[in-house]
């Protein structure tokens, strides 16, 4: 990311004074922190103290049958030999890229989509490029993607996996669709071809950093060796926690998962409509979609009509860092002037793979912050856009 | 590691009949269960619940200064900003090695070290090799060499920083050196030189992955970007407990941690010598040197004078893999008598850089099986010894 926004957001994500819409956090009131207090309880009670000790590569048997057994329901052909329990997500893209790809290769990827990924194949020296074709792997977010907060459609999904190369599948957002309905993840119509990542950082929490990864049969000793090679294993800790709290061990307390996803994907709905509501009552002349699922609002602040939210739309034009976003609204400070007037919104740059502020746009998480505050967050944005615009102007 | 001989340790890992003396895995008795569990409930309570939540990449700013701190009293000008908290000692190998080598590189190690640095050169094509110049960088366990049990001299240290080539100083059982003296740590020697390893495994407990990685000033930038691309962070929850237990933050329990440090040294150089006196009477034959520190003894097979522990020797000769290692005895062969038996060891070879099984030698753990079973491993594995060395005369 860049220096100057990660010091804007490092200074204000500890300021009381300021709401944050950034970062993608999961609601905190949310965390089942009792039931994950007796699970640690009772893990510590096992013989071998398996929590507390190393383990092997792959993970924990019990947890991996469990994440299979969630990929069956869903059409995919999953078990728990395919499983590679990661710490988080991250690792499992890391992990998924190490195998398919070699510096300098291109990978295709959406418009707009996750920093985190996107930063990785910068680090990696691999070329995120915005295109369907002469890619050696795609990185996409099928289910619901991010910032977008909306899914692929048939046509989409489809030309993902025609031109036969790899395609990492990020299905972090997949439980938290607001319609109920975790898709059939791309994995189960190409099993060959399809590494899947899941997570549950959004339904659980992060803090336990539990991801997995179903690699392609061919590639799996190869990524559990790279997995090995990174860490050893995911925490123990973590790991029987989980397994204990979504009752994958006889002992579990049953903490009904899939009533907590019904619960979460209500509570998130009512969140991303009241921050919706605040958008069209106080930022009129911004442009946003409904998300379907998710953590956030994508929005754009000029009139134009919304850019395509396909992934594989044509290479987009590559603009220079320096270049207004909108109006001659430079996006750093537009960000700089949000945080003094006490709101903390993520830059659209962030989420393109050139980096491009233009079209200007934000990505607003409503998932962390109190909904009583999305009001005052939005008219505190709407104040600093109005300045920096008067600013520009003047000038 | 080569597949039959993870398939033998897989399969007598989850034996009750076996004396498990592989692994280097820590006594789950000296687990502070009870301390975990208080800590965890209380981090639960914190504003803002940090220990469920997303974090920064570098870590739990208490966790860090806590850490800082303990080299400081070593001798090494460290601070918090020094310190990345990494998922356990393994992946500040790593992204030590990333930061430092490029594929084809060779990398300087001791004739015998830990399995799982050798196993990650080699998946990141780089080449281990016996051998102090001529070298990308060092990887090297200067306090307590594992399996070796034993540290570096004077000269052996100055040894590897004389070339001026990157060492990465693996510090593991730097506090648990049975003279109780955590030595002054490579880093405080040349910190523009050293990647300090560390981790709270050997110590704590393994299951939390909590490790940490001290890069020279001019690599942290670096360092840190591939932290964040490979897992974003370690876990949040290890984080908060660690630093809750270990008294960094203001509601710290006050496990005291220096005295736990006297009590484990004192617990495992008891079981050092327990196992050395079983070895001694039963298997005579076979060669050690009493550890300095650690979790276990390097024991060899043959007659001839102890080969040199240092880890500057001259390069070592390439043995093929399938040469047997002392008088006719196939490595594999004896592993599996000795499982037939009932007793599990490290085979030599997953310590040496060219997978050499001769010398014939085996690491034994004395830190997880109860000391009570030790004459009896040994027993077992005497047996097993002579059994295939007879099988091997009359073949």
């Amino acid at each position: 990311m860049d220096d100057r926004i990660d010091a804007i957001q490092r200074r204000t994500a500890g300021d009381p004074r300021v709401i944050g819409l950034a970062g993608g956090l999961p609601s905190e009131a949310q965390f089942p922190k009792g039931e994950l207090a007796r699970s640690f309880v009772r893990v510590l009670e096992h013989a071998g103290a398996p929590a507390l000790q190393y383990g092997w590569a792959e993970g924990f048997e019990s947890l991996r049958e469990l994440i299979a057994s969630r990929l069956r329901a869903r059409g995919a052909p999953a078990s728990a030999g395919d499983v590679i329990v990661t710490s988080g997500a991250q690792q499992a893209i890391a992990i998924a890229l190490e195998v398919i790809c070699r510096p300098g290769d291109r990978v295709g990827v959406a418009p707009e989509t996750y920093p985190a990924a996107l930063d990785l194949l910068r680090e990696r020296r691999l070329v995120p490029v915005v295109s369907a074709t002469g890619v050696r792997a795609h990185y996409a977010m099928p289910a619901v993607g991010n910032p977008s907060g909306v899914g692929l459609d048939a046509g989409a999904r489809a030309a993902l996996l025609e031109g036969g190369a790899p395609v990492i599948e990020d299905d972090a957002y997949a439980d938290l669709r607001f319609d109920g309905t975790a898709p059939r993840p791309l994995l189960a119509e190409a099993p060959r071809q399809v590494f899947h990542v899941g997570t549950l950082s959004k339904t659980l929490c992060p803090g336990l950093r539990i991801g997995w990864l179903v690699a392609p049969a061919r590639f799996r000793k190869r990524a559990l060796r790279i997995k090995q090679g990174s860490d050893l294993h995911a925490s123990s800790l973590a790991q029987a926690i989980v397994a204990d709290l979504l009752g994958a061990t006889p002992a579990g307390s049953g903490l009904d998962f899939e009533a907590r996803l019904v619960h979460l994907r209500r509570f998130y709905r009512a969140r991303a409509a009241a921050l919706g509501r605040a958008l069209r009552a106080h930022l009129p002349e911004w442009h946003f979609s409904e998300p379907e699922g998710g953590f956030a609002i994508w929005a754009l602040a000029d009139r134009s009509p919304l850019a395509p939210l396909a992934p594989l739309a044509p290479l987009a034009p590559l603009a220079p860092l320096a270049v207004p976003g909108c109006g001659g609204v430079d996006e750093k400070t537009f960000l700089e002037a949000a945080a003094d007037e006490g709101v903390m919104v993520d830059p659209g740059s962030m989420f393109r793979a050139n980096r491009s502020v233009a079209p200007m746009a934000i990505r607003l998480c409503f998932s962390a912050a109190p909904p009583t505050k999305f009001e005052e967050a939005v008219r505190r944005l709407a104040r600093a856009w109005r300045r920096v615009r008067r600013a520009r102007l003047v000038a």
